[in-house]
């Protein structure tokens, strides 16, 4: 079975990546020498399938768990479902020993880490992530937090797990836009920081799209390690974790500005990977060719490279831009490619030019 | 002027003690070198009195603030006032690079310490502890955070100041029942680690309670360098930054059972240091001469050392102190004195020995 270390001096932690983990979870959870209470944090519809199993496996493994399930979507990470977190934790005599369990996918991870984040002044928790998405990025790196009206991931704290379980098998279940999805992030991977690997997703897109098992316990387990050696550079995202950000500036921005849940993340990002890749070109030199290889292998992962703009959407992205966690000065900045596997980031860029790339990905 | 140094690494900070040093608030930052925008959160009551001198400061020091007066009181330390705080920060385009100024007492340097935590998971935080109690306790440590209705704190952060300033001209417009509150936290640390501050309030306690300037400001900035040199051992709080929770098991206990707002923190954890003094005599050996001077000092200091018991509320006060953050697998930890000046953490005490300390402190 693969497993990545995340090397964070007394932070660090496992990723393990495999089959039939969520049956060994408590046995897996026994090994940290945490408290005997823990509470699992899921959504509906992950709960449905694989909460039962959770609470069974820390039961025999010795722990008292209780199962908070919260409603499926990107609206549950709220800081009033925080508050009811809180609530149910206190009910439960949730202690500074004890830890959280956050079985799903980003939006409960990023959400129950948050809880544990803060609950106490911190305790521990165990990342279960259920789709790829969460597998290859959200649930690695202890960035944890939800939204405010005025967007996304505005709230949060950097706080890391005590171990992350990727189960392959809870990729079976994924519905099929949702694993595509998460393809947006693998191909980013690629493009950052290993041109072996955006060269394997070329080669293999069959495989990856039949969730081929070895394929994907392979690729999920170099995505954890390509995230864990920048993570392990620079933990609160002060410098080089910025590379994580390709093509989310405009991803981030089309997700503000047309509203969650119309595209998902995923798809959000690989229109902003093809502007990014364009804003490559005309500042950094990236190939024509290179831009193409990158439109394609979204396009092959059934993920969409272009974006209906009207004008006032085009000016809603370009406020939604403005409010960017990464502007600085009134300045947006944008990761850039000097080739595939090679990236640099803190690139400003003017205006006029934001407006060319979005042209360059206008349907 | 006094100034203290909390050495952490790079976190590290200064406490400054002195007189007019709201005035000099945008200067003071500006060494900080820290980015343009910020917020000052302040309540009602401090704000009418410094709100606008401080916002002066900063707008000629260049700054460009916003100011949130929030009601004055315990109840503002809610989630639902965060969020709140959280839609203003984000209206009035915080980044990452902003700062926001904590102007007021415990509460307000809480709340706003937890906001900065996690806006944007975490920007910088200036304290101007405006009360005795927050000048030598809440404002220095980085413990941020606020209540549930399940108890108080249980919701926070370790988020560490970038300065502290300690304006004495703000003691002299406290009300002296706040002012005397603040007093049960300077006798604490006279207690856990230093006997000739315990001396010196015992001697100059007339100087004390009238607010004499040189006397105060020597014995704020001695309160501060210890609370400095205890959080530099132990920022996160896993072992003996548990001191500074002298008198605080029973003391948490009576302010959740008898309702926040009854008695002040400082009148609560008088009582409590009374109780710790008397399981110290019986467990540890302190003199019975010793439990009498800490006492008389907390008398002499216009604070409660007795609480009226009826028996619904001791089974109250149980209830309180089992859901108390310290709980270990159960069992209730106390820190004892061994002298005055000398405590260790880590005490289980045996229910029946917690009654009969709730005896010695019956009205």
């Amino acid at each position: 079975m693969p497993t990545v270390q995340v090397p964070l001096g007394n932070r660090s932690y496992e990723i393990q990546v495999g089959n039939r983990l969520i049956a060994s979870l408590g046995e897996r959870c026994r090994r940290l020498k945490i408290g005997t209470r823990c509470a699992v944090i899921t959504d509906a519809n992950v709960g449905a399938k694989y909460g039962e199993a959770a609470v069974k496996s820390l039961k025999i493994a010795g722990f008292t768990p209780t199962l908070i399930t919260l409603d499926a979507g990107e609206n549950t990470k709220s800081l009033a479902t925080v508050q009811k977190c809180y609530d149910l934790l206190a009910a439960h005599r949730i202690e500074r020993k004890s830890f959280i369990v956050a079985l799903g996918g980003g939006v409960i991870g990023d959400l129950a880490g948050f809880v544990a984040a803060t609950y106490l002044r911190g305790i521990a928790f165990v990342q279960v992530p259920t789709t790829l998405l969460a597998q290859v990025d959200s649930s690695v790196g202890g960035k944890v937090g939800v939204n405010l009206k005025a967007g996304k991931n505005l709230v949060g704290a950097f706080h890391q797990p005590r171990l992350v379980l990727c189960d392959l098998d809870t990729l079976s279940t994924l519905p099929d836009r949702e694993y595509r999805s998460g393809l947006g992030e693998v191909v980013k991977y690629g493009i950052i920081h290993d041109a072996s690997l955006f060269q394997k997703l070329e080669k293999q897109m069959d495989a990856v799209l039949s969730r081929q098992a070895a394929t994907m316990s392979a690729i999920v387990a170099r995505c954890c390690a390509i995230k864990a050696e920048i993570v392990a550079k620079d933990e609160t995202d002060n410098g080089p974790r910025a590379l994580l950000n390709f093509g989310h500036t405009i991803g981030h921005a089309i997700e503000n500005s047309i509203g969650y849940g119309k595209l998902l993340h995923g798809e959000a990002i690989a229109i902003g990977h093809v502007a990014a890749a364009h804003l490559s070109a005309r500042r950094l030199g990236l190939g024509a060719e290179d831009v193409g290889r990158i439109r394609t292998v979204l396009q092959r992962s059934g993920l969409p490279v272009t974006l209906k703009m009207p004008g006032d959407k085009r000016d809603r992205l370009f406020a939604a831009m403005r409010l960017d966690k990464k502007v600085q000065a009134g300045e947006i900045h944008f990761v850039l490619a000097e080739a595939i596997g090679r990236t640099v980031f803190g690139q400003r860029v003017p205006d006029a030019e934001v407006n060319w790339a979005l042209d360059q990905i206008k349907e």
